[in-house]
């Protein structure tokens, strides 16, 4: 673990360009987000899919030297040249990987050495930066960046989890006490119609950053559909599990009555039954379920059966994104990552807001009925890139709009995340769809 | 068990409608492809995705019995009433039902008790045919008959699998014996161009019998793409593997290559490497491995990765079927069923036959990229019946074109099979299709 | 498949020897087992540990080829040479083996053909036997025969087990209608004391076979014990359970419990909850519970858990041989195989027999405390035939005194049988046994 | 979580006994052990059997509060309430307790939290004990050293295979520099015999602690023996690897040849070969193997299946017993827990040492033959007490003689140890004996 002496040069006094400023605040915001977590927390890999917190600190940095800094750098010496490997996730590529499940053994680096590795790396990016900021080199900052985004909202979500896993329920932010939003019951669920036609779905906004899965834009046949005004509530969602709804086979999808009978579940994850009725447990601790927010930590399964039973079905991510897009959704009045709730919030009976659909961005991802697959004419990008989405176009289900643990200026109407079906860890919640063009059922 | 008198009428004097002919003699063509089979060798169960064959035997005339005569013929008494929980396969509607993976536990009733069985429920069949041959009944008929063709295919898929399960490898069709085809290679692959535009993709022909799945027919926007003109042969897929095509992570989809590396696949199903070369398990024994005849028994990861290394992709489910409505492809060339194969057969010289597209109906299934959806507006049938294809579409693969072992009658451009991505004791095969509309590429 | 030609002669002729006698009955006697069995029946393996009965017809047969006729009969042509391999068990040395999850996948050879290999072998082994009877033919063809009759028990337990795992659940023994017997309760169970000293453990009498894990006698130290006259009932086990046996970890070995959590056991194997009280399945279908009967299916961990529970313990192996030494017992009253009651029964009232200790033959396996292990000085034989018992001593607890379905000729003080302490599918019970030499307690 | 202000008392003025000065010093070794451990370290669990040090260091300073304090210190506030459930490892008899698997989700409470728990307990027993040293709680006391003296052992057993399983294979003693002890092998093998004869078993020596599992002292017959001068090393344990050991399915126990085939086991654990040789994973680092040492992390079947390669076996646990007691076996020259070196030494080549048998305390646990049952007599002590040992009772095998990791004063001719067969992260090897008394071969 050499340090390169030659990083040590007066930045400041070079003009301060916009990006540099971007990379220095969402590296900084990652490093926010574990501000009050410990050593002992950073370590807790409380299963497979979930890393602990200092593997995503490190593996975030790892991008940036990998992509960047030891392809465009010249004589860039890595900080640990074992770190090559011990933090590459899943890039084949690049060479071998530890197996995931193995990411809560990684004690040493310890939590100062992962933090000296990201100074180390951030200070070579901003060398790099500084003089030869190349549009290649751009785009793959860029793409660093909103790969660090994703793993912020990771590190919440994944740090809920691991929180929960211990029996004594430690809270994440203990600082915010969550009150039930008085008696007010969520604003009537509206249907919003689209008629059929073609309409051009995937990133077309060259301003912005897309992935490579939301391109190329491409047109699509959609037949009529109609959308909710905004999301299932867990009122609603009380209302199927008191009509048996996870006892009732022909709501449910093969698959998924499987995986209901065998993890018996009975409810949403973090859901528990107290003597005096449901309580959730959040990332400010267990707290009563508040009947007016959206439902969240649901599973695909649960989501298309919920949506059977409601005589309903979830959206294609194309009517998903069309309904986005004409409605003109906004991350302004969104509860995103910024708003620091990490919980979805109830819909607002504001007549402003309620003319338009609610809750599109923001709040819970939205599980959508199309399983994720390649655009017409996509291509993944050369190399080690092309690993980044691609290899995963199989078995999983897209989700929509970004949740409340997602970063503003990290999501759009074209963004495509995605999960097996059975998970439900992520903030994953419910909008309704249907084929009727019939405005009044 | 007590045997109907009233069953036993003179029905021959009655004018002998053609579908009750078409009834007997797909019932009939269930036995005949059990023949060869000793109650001994119908009840292997060789692994729970397969069934034993007089299992197969009992459930197709249970669903006669539980979808038709139970609902329609007035006083109809059940052959044994205990069948109609133990044969049901996945019906939750009609009650519980025994775990597939025990069906080979199922000694009793015995295979000559079964077969009592299907002479009690044919004859009640045509007693109720020849009485009161309503649409409604009519409807589920053919749907009944359809049902039998696809255990037909999986009788012979299933017991292909037990067999070969058996070390001293027995042969199905002993009298068959299989000659490599002579040295002629495969004629050389073409590719046919589509524009973009709108197609109707779905069943639309209301003088045949469709499956729910294939409706509604509904526009779909297809970019431009070309479609092979045969498919993938044992000699291409030897390439893919001499070119380390099992060890290139690259190539794969990351599930896929997940389920390699846990199963250590090097070849397809059947595959087995003899001094001399690779053979193959056939239904006629093990043989060399003709280079000319379409590659089998590959799984959906196994085809993407193939398509991958040769440069191109699978075809989207829409597209296959607009490539096979314009070739206008036919059944009476292919190699189906009737022709008593139970094998692929490689693609012809002949300057006719390669004028169009060849083996888009018989041979192998052809695995599509297109998860198994539903097509919009699509509503499963009220009832038991809407659990026959609706509560699958998660989580599996389109396949098109039927096989070597789908019956004439049952297979057509719209047919939509559906399997999880890392089976293939199907008889499932490769056709490779690319974005670009160049014709020489 | 060439029959010997030679094999025909008329043997009857010869004076007869009583081993050869002895050799036909008990293969005649494993055909009576399998009389009222269909071919279907005998195809059926309802889980790894349990194999078809047409699997042990073939397997007890290979037996003599290969460890008799192989070796012993000059120019002996194997029936089928393919049977070397697909018979075999689990002997190491006499080459490959399938595994034995996949039995129930040989459907060839058909009964028929193992029917005709019996057949075959028996006519050689009688050739044989009149031409060569050498003492270390006499005694192979001992240890067969043992074996058969080890199977013999193994066709029962196997088939009882496969006819329940059928939802019909038929019956093995239809003609045996079974009676609650009366409302009499068992006779009091009493304690025959044994005083510490030096005990002669193993078989000493060269007269009879026995097994090389008897072997060799050796004396073991007791401390002063007691043990119990009876077996223990299903009404003292009812009463374990209404205590609450089942859901209190402190009277479980921990891997007890943890396998009573993980499987949910709440009762012995093959009882089920009726609305009017408990009813068992046995070889003549599911009867009412009788209460004097000894508690029968249970595994060791059950067994140790009633005798904490009773305030007793489980004999040891060495005190279980002491106890049935010092009472002579006989096999004469006891029930065993050939009275063909398949089933235990209630231990009787009549003074004379309660002077002594009863059921100790016959009935159930009784479980001991004691781990299988070599005895001192034990060397498995040489060759293959010292996988027989050897290799399985360690994991398994040995259970001692034979069953309703153990062949009278088969068993002895001394006999060993093993199982893992979870199986329950024997036919497996408990006697108590205890420290305190207090006769009253 | 509030302090007891009525701790803070001048315990140092009163006479100090000498029990408190151990329980002061194992206590304060216990922190020694995980001082170059940080918060990271003490987090890891890198499989179900091995725990996070932190856990350790709370789960021994549980066992003070639960059987000492809150029985018997009148007032006593815990630490936390919590704690209770959180660190109870299987004692059902105290409540529920975590599943072991999830330890390391035990992020709260911190290490620091955990310390400050040690000192709560610690000035609480100091208190306790200055003011009532009951015989009970002095029993008590020294049940709970000797627990927390396991757990030291635990705790470096547990860090080898933590660290092991990073990639980076960290050292856990980075300033012990092993070298390989020169090219002088171990001193010859020779046989100590024992006559046949009543040997005495189990602990008599009131002076001392001892465990219940190590009563009551009994009489156990003896056939004659013979028990080796020294362990075996990895030298002729590399004999066994290099004449196919691992390949050859005659030499194993059938679970055993099972596991291996199962889990590809081509070495003891912690082995992994090198273009150079074999070199082994220690506390250390990784080294290259001193052929000299005394073979270490091998299962129960490895240590089976070298001693039948041999020509010998595993001495049963009374053998080992009988031959300590014989040779007076003293800890002075053995290599234990406070000579650090946390690895096995060589035999030595002395004369005086070499009179008598080496290395039978310290070093590495020795494999006994014998299931790990309870000695004649044997009665669990009452309550949660009764759980430590008792309830471990089947499938497990001893192990005997303490290891290069136990301490000094815990380790006795009698103490019992017991894993189960598969596992080998403990140090644990191999000491052959044999049936015959030839002296000489």
């Amino acid at each position: 673990m050499i340090m390169r002496k030659t990083l040590n040069r007066p930045v400041e006094l070079s003009p301060f360009p916009t990006w540099l400023q971007r990379y220095r605040e969402i590296r900084r915001q990652t490093l926010k987000l574990v501000e009050t977590l410990g050593p002992d927390d950073q370590m807790v890999q409380s299963m497979p899919d979930a890393s602990p917190s200092k593997w995503h600190l490190a593996h975030t940095t790892w991008f940036f030297e990998e992509f960047i800094l030891a392809q465009h750098f010249h004589g860039y010496a890595r900080f640990d040249e074992r770190f090559s490997f011990l933090f590459n996730s899943y890039y084949k590529r690049l060479g071998k990987h530890p197996h995931r499940s193995i990411r809560g053994t990684f004690s040493r680096p310890t939590l100062d050495q992962v933090r000296l590795y990201r100074v180390y790396v951030d200070d070579a990016m901003e060398e790099l930066l500084l003089r030869e900021a190349s549009a290649e080199i751009l785009r793959l900052v860029e793409l660093g960046l909103n790969h660090e985004q994703q793993h912020q909202e990771l590190i919440v979500t994944d740090i809920k989890h691991a929180f929960w896993s211990n029996p004594l329920r430690p809270s994440y932010q203990p600082e915010r006490i969550r009150v039930v939003a008085s008696a007010t019951a969520a604003p009537p669920l509206k249907w919003y119609c689209f008629d059929e036609g073609i309409y051009q779905i995937g990133d077309d906004d060259t301003s912005h950053f897309a992935f490579d899965n939301e391109l190329p834009r491409h047109p699509t046949y959609l037949s009529p559909f109609r959308i909710a005004s905004r999301l299932v509530t867990n009122e609603e969602y009380l209302e199927f599990m008191a009509d048996d709804g996870y006892a009732r086979p022909e709501l449910w999808l093969s698959d998924g009555w499987d995986h209901v009978c065998e993890h018996q579940w009975t409810a949403p994850l973090y859901w528990e039954q107290m003597d005096d009725g449901w309580s959730q447990y959040t990332c400010g601790g267990t707290v009563p379920l508040d009947p007016s927010e959206p439902v969240c930590h649901v599973s695909f399964y649960e989501a298309d059966a919920f949506a059977r039973w409601a005589g309903a079905r979830l959206p294609t991510e194309s009517e998903w994104e069309a309904a986005a897009r004409s409605s003109r959704c906004s991350t302004i009045f969104a509860n995103l990552f910024e708003n620091e709730n990490y919980h979805p919030t109830p819909a607002v009976h504001s007549k402003s807001q309620q003319q338009s659909m609610q809750q599109m961005l923001g709040d819970v991802w939205e599980w959508t009925s199309s399983p994720y697959s390649a655009y017409p004419g996509y291509r993944p990008p050369a190399g080690a890139e092309g690993e980044y989405n691609g290899k995963f176009m199989c078995n999983q289900l897209v989700l929509r709009g970004g949740s409340c643990v997602t970063p503003r200026s990290h999501i759009r109407e074209s963004y495509r995340n995605f999960f097996l079906p059975q998970k439900r860890w992520q903030f994953s919640g419910i909008r309704l769809a249907n084929d009727s063009n019939d405005r009044t059922a």
